[in-house]
């Protein structure tokens, strides 16, 4: 089972990229909440292309609308919240073509194996980034709910393309220059620098991809569990649900394995009468539980695997290799727009936790 | 909830490093399968410690014993089987202070305030890496039954302290110099320069980390689920059970983010009327879903927290800061160890998928 | 967590009485499935309500809208299929009063307590009735997978009012008669008395309830997993789910508890080469795992707690006793319509064990 | 997967009637806490076999021997408590007879079909209701957690053979009379009746069933979910995971299908500026959630398969129909053991909804 994710803040994903609509339904949101749709409007546009010349042209409104879960005051009731997104603005397409020559990189292949050819070809499908849309909302309410608790989330662009952001400050994170642009860096000459190199990829016919970094702040110590359910096994287990996600680290990640135990473990120290440490390699995560020290993850996106670019592929019905030219709008750089995917889906896990 | 893991292949394991026993219930094993016992030992004997000089000197016969789950003939029943590995050779040790003084970089403060102060610290308690032994029980079993289904799944180390062993050809891996010894590498020259650098670091009192690469051949393609319960998610969760692993890739997985479209899409190809790919920069995965190419996992390991040498810590009962020197038998380096381990965890997440 | 159900066949019902909508998302259909809408829409009709003398006239016409899950030619694509019902004919209501005095046999204070007052009290909100109908659209395709693999779901009223039908004969249950009307018992004048006792009921402002009697035939033997998963567990479990079930029991039930073993024990048989039982007290089940008999389920529905007759219950805003009329429409008896829903819903636990 | 429950108590259940142990595995004990040992010994006395007439003779310590899960002084300490009870006292037998000619009743036949003939055919193996003593271990504690936060659990025999004990007053159950012996009923001469029917049946080679009551006071309103995770939902799926369990109900339950909702539902009143209702036939459960009334559950046992008389059944072998006749110990009546059984599976569930 694939599409449904957490034990207390409960989400089930649904939709394909041509689909009527797509949408969520999430267990778990207090009752009596009332959320402030204009931020969650806000969040959602983040992650909504066709706004600029580094995403797909593809309109979006992505205003979803509420099937359930509310009352009659518009608030939430303990009944599962559900939404829909509805699909517009699709291109018709030669669909038996597609679903013959599956593109590199992408899950046609995989798809047309696992459903016996039956799999939903156009637009990509269930396979489609359009498909952390209604993930987004349900992180946008959990950003909302967390910020009731004092703990914050926010991600920059770390690297694109090899060119890299500072990273965060591991003990203090810089928060405020963030969440202002549809292209979130930390230090505006990378961003440039960034920008430069996806608009070389895209003259080539080409993409590229990326490293996002992301932070929590204000968690409480003692959050997560051992083993199999620590905050990196339900962080990883949910980053990966991203498309293109190839990768996951938290803390000095792996850099710390070419570094001694001297110089990777954090002393602790106390500060203003709570157990802190004076260094964050551990990224705020020792044996699985929140120490309280800044939450650190990474994940690493592959660069796009549309193309314009003309590419080697076979025919599934004739079993002969084939050429592959990829028609239609693509984002040469998807890692701008997973900015705020990553802030969802990481605060829909710790939610998940503290619901 | 923490110490249980799986749909199909479901493991539940229990223990702490200085309780009577740890051990496993495993629910999912076929009924009427006769594992190779002697084969079990010998891959529970890679992961076993005190047998040279790069790791800790702590003698575990780590036989386990079978409580339930087979019948008069030693065949599985379909009933769980579970087992135990009492725990001897303990060293009693001043228990109080270890409980006020956290060890930087182990689970010690976060256990102390997720169990307000009830946490086993003996040992590690059950944040100890001894409890990868029953879970290498359950990978051990797995490996028998997905080798009856032509799946083999094999680890090296890829790096310590910075030294690369070559990596596994991704197109066809190499299995075959491997499984031999305790210290598992492809490139015997790259071998010798990491146990130098292990010697070197347990001389100054220190340790080192590093990399352990996965490989899965054999498997079907069309294996695992979209969004949250792919072949990733579960793998990923799953790793990061490992105690000191810190990040988990797939295929180029970091380094795909600094590649473009056209030189990570790997081209699908018609190989003996089957489908492939020429390259294999998405490590056997798209989409979540088994492509059929190996599959390719990559886990960052931190050096051992443990260390001789002096560190600075906190008194939790005094609020204060404090020096604290760690006593006992501590491997400087547990990447050569945590190579069956990997192979287990895999194994038991693959087998889940095909049980 | 309470809104969803299944591992295989996974169930996510959503909506309150007077949301926007109510729906479901199913995961777990084979990609390739082309539902038999005609089928679909006259099962979910045996349930609607507003039809005929015994049953609300609130008008639904109850036809799913499908929001997902569909490829371009209408069949099941491995997605998940999400549905949604809009909610018509709303009557607006003094919702204040309504939350202020609970409804006795109703949820209306538990949902009070559990919701800290936020509930969606208009219409009984999620503990509606309504919420059977997308259980029924779930059940409706789970019906026609499973006779494609040769399994077939029935149920009749088994008593109403006390009134008793004859009972399924155990051994080869009458399949025939049923299905032809919206109130489905085995001997016609055992329904004409029933309808009787409900006419009584209606007049005097009263309500009746009733037991539904639903058997499953070509069911393979050995379904089902000893212990917490056995048939039972999973069908009782699913069964409360449905408003104002009280009981459950399987194949001679409660009246086991006054047989001698020796009455009680079903011989085992060969029936022209396969293992039977000559009787079926077990009803199908034996161990939780099942014998390839009838599977026989009987569930107990209590009385409508809607009656209209003054009845004595509190205000919470005062804490004090006082009187309650309730108006609107209400079923004198809702075992009729809980027919197909219990069909429905024991074919979904049956398909999430054969998907 | 069969043989683990819960979300936030969770239990793993390992063992067959004749493997080496039997035994547990509970994840969700709050850390620091000390059992009371003898109280837990006390608890598993009243489901051993072996001390009176109305029994098997089958000599059981029922001493479980703990695992892990505790700290050197005997407190839990966060991680899992696994306990295994060694299985002693076995009778070695003709296995391949048992084997081949199934037992009427028993899961004999269902086994063979599911492990393909591979089950441990020991004394019933799995099924024995020798795996209800770890269910009883977790149940002690859950118990005593459970009385820390002011709620009880006592269940009484209802019926045995038709002879009904008066049943729980359902305002204000009797608890103090019982606990007290292995035979618990309310009417003492009830109860004399019952060993009468017992003891009758013995002497004819038969076996008896019956009815046990169970009684939760305490409960705070608001506990349980809607929909698929109410009370009903939980502790039915639970109770069928006892051994011979035929029917679960609540409240009124099979009986509330011939009452009028006029005389079923339940007034509101004020007590002591407390909500309550005049009666309770509702069963402390309105719509899954806890009213905080006594919370009343009947489950119906089937009469032991095992009887001594001469039964009809078939060979597997020879695919022919053959008589059997059972040897051994076995208890012409379970209900009286069973009682303690229901009392554990309960409160597991409740401190699952609590912890």
């Amino acid at each position: 089972m694939a599409n449904h994710f957490g034990n207390r803040y409960h989400i089930q994903i649904f939709g394909q990229s041509h689909a009527p609509s797509i949408g969520a339904v999430i267990e778990g949101l207090p009752a009596g909440f009332s959320p402030d749709w204009e931020r969650v409007r806000q969040f959602m546009a983040r992650r909504a292309p066709g706004q600029d010349a580094f995403s797909t042209s593809r309109k979006e409104a992505d205003l979803p609308e509420i099937l359930s879960g509310l009352d009659e005051k518009g608030r939430t009731c303990g009944a599962p919240l559900a939404i829909r997104i509805v699909n517009g603005d699709h291109h018709s397409t030669d669909y038996d073509k597609l679903r013959d020559l599956p593109r590199p990189g992408h899950a046609d292949f995989t798809a047309y194996t696992k459903f016996n050819g039956f799999h939903d070809i156009r637009g990509g499908g269930q396979f489609s980034g359009r498909l952390t849309a209604p993930l987004c909302f349900a992180g946008a309410l959990a950003l909302q709910l967390l910020e009731q608790k004092g703990i914050r989330v926010s991600a920059h662009i770390a690297a694109i393309a090899g060119v890299c952001d500072k990273p965060f400050n591991p003990i203090s994170p810089e928060f405020t220059e963030l969440r202002d642009d549809r292209f979130t860096v930390l230090d505006a000459n990378k961003g440039s620098e960034m920008k430069q190199k996806i608009s070389e990829a895209a003259k080539a016919g080409d993409s590229v991809g990326g490293i996002i970094e992301c932070c929590a702040i204000g968690l409480p110590p003692g959050l997560g569990d051992p083993m199999f359910d620590g905050i990196e096994n339900r962080i990883a287990q949910m980053l990966f649900a991203i498309p293109a996600v190839r990768g996951v680290e938290f803390g000095a990640g792996f850099a710390a394995s070419a570094m001694t135990g001297s110089a990777h473990n954090d002393p602790f120290v106390i500060d203003n009468n709570t157990v802190k440490t004076s260094t964050n390699h551990h990224g705020g995560v020792l044996g699985g539980i929140t120490t309280g020290m800044p939450l650190i993850v990474r994940m690493a996106v592959k660069p796009t695997p549309s193309i314009s670019r003309k590419q080697k592929t076979i025919s599934l019905n004739q079993m002969c290799e084939a050429d592959l030219s990829i028609t239609g709008r693509h984002d040469p750089c998807i890692v701008p727009r997973a900015v705020p995917v990553m802030e969802a889906a990481i605060a829909c896990v710790l939610y998940d936790l503290l619901a």
